[in-house]
């Protein structure tokens, strides 16, 4: 099981929406608005960084979203 | 009650209209356009870090604001 | 409760062990090495901001930890 | 009057410490220790830019304190 | 008197006409275009720091400007 | 198999010295001494990203080396 | 034979398309979308740096690309 | 005789265009496209500081130049 | 003539002095301590590029300088 | 035959020593202190990029050189 960080920047004023759609995609543990340099941090657990290919698209899709970082724990 | 500092980043030249507008806005103990990297800085005093989403979605709509930045006092 | 993420930067080489020190503190619900700007991420759940001063000391008195930057949940 | 912020970094672990200083010095409205860039923000009321070198003097005295930054509301 | 130091960036090709715009704006003491991460610095004396929101909207409504940054002399 | 790439800063005047001891090390596909913002970038092949702790701290003991980030392929 | 390094950032959500497209250019040895300040690495075995001017025009024909960065080893 | 470096950013996938182009302006000394922070370097010697202004408004002339950053020798 | 602005970045705490010992240097035409990303900033006039070199020496040469970057006006 | 720049930082008050030391090294075509981001740019003509690796340890082993960031033509 890796954890996975997905740091997310949204379109100004569409944060707590982003965080409404992405808290429903399987994989996600919990996402939150946050203070500091990022606009949203997602907390994925996933079998392997093969699933995490599909559960980035899946967030590029989400309306608001603008850009997407990824953090893996090693 | 914690105080919260929002920084803001204005379209070019509507800075001061900017300011009229926020410094209307519950919440709001003091705005001013600042000299630096950043175009101006709210004063928030709140009861709880859970009014913050509601009063940054009210600076979000002014007219004029491109983008913010949440510090908040520990 | 408030969800804060410490973001963590040590000194070269020290990663791990700063890791195994932090996951022994109280308040900290999870700690990674991870990829990325930062060297490590510590999940704290605390009842408020106000316990967030004792915590962030501690963490700077662990051997190795070179600075922190703090993002509170909104 | 002129509304003036000085944003402080400080050496890890002394940013209490810092405040605690700050915040009884002549001219100072108020001083946090904030998430975000910066380590503390403080908000000094001066009758004009003239008495800021005097104000800044002492704080780079203060223990602890690394750099300031001066922004001036307009 | 206050010594105000306006660094301006414009839009490519139109630095030469946004100075020479610049240079007839009451209060302007000096503006060049020059090398470094700015494209022209104003130089400006002012009797306090509230004639500067007049100053800035003036430059803001010239043709080609982007984006001002203000430097205070202290 | 997951592909890892290790990007590593070095003490200026050490960096072929630096890729003369990498390239011994056992898990490194293949190493350089790079023009751009970092000085060398070792691949790596790993059965897991759990390896990954056991190198990097190889390749921290490597003198010259300062620091490295670590990029994980999706 | 020289290893050149192409970083690539890509389109919100073309990754993984853009990687598809790019295994198949002549030169190109590997490719992978990675974790990181760049989105794709693309890894160039070359005669010599004249080659080099094609194939970045080919990368740039790729759909999704944005921007590309080059090292060479040395 | 001042020897000046203009530093030229290209839209993508323009630069050996913007290069062909620049290297027949009067004045230019070599013009290439490089690795690095650039796209493009051009190596101008003047009688004088003076024709400097001229120069750089041909540059931003040539298609595909988005951007300058001028160095002078000293 | 051609006007020359040298920043200056200086030690915490030594920028009045700095000011003082700069602006007794033959050729500073005006120098201030300034709020923004550098300490101070010295206008300088002189007949050519040629006596920046000796003039650069001098300001490195004063105790509490740092670092200095030069623009030139174009 | 390949361009090369190399870009060098040099410890404050030693640029124009640095200079005079590496204009006396073999491929070396010229050699510039410059404005701007770096303190000196040298030109190199090489026959082939591995003649680079000893060039570059020859210019590190010159008092007052801090770091060199190399570009190469394409």
């Amino acid at each position: 099981m890796t954890r996975t960080y997905v740091l997310i920047r949204a379109k100004a004023g569409t944060m707590w929406n982003v965080r409404s759609d992405i808290e429903k995609i399987e994989g996600i543990v919990d996402v939150h608005v946050i203070t500091g340099p990022y606009d949203l941090v997602a907390l994925v657990n996933l079998p392997s960084t093969d699933n995490l290919k599909r559960l980035l698209e899946i967030i590029h899709d989400v309306e608001g979203v603008v850009s997407t970082e990824t953090w893996i724990a090693m």
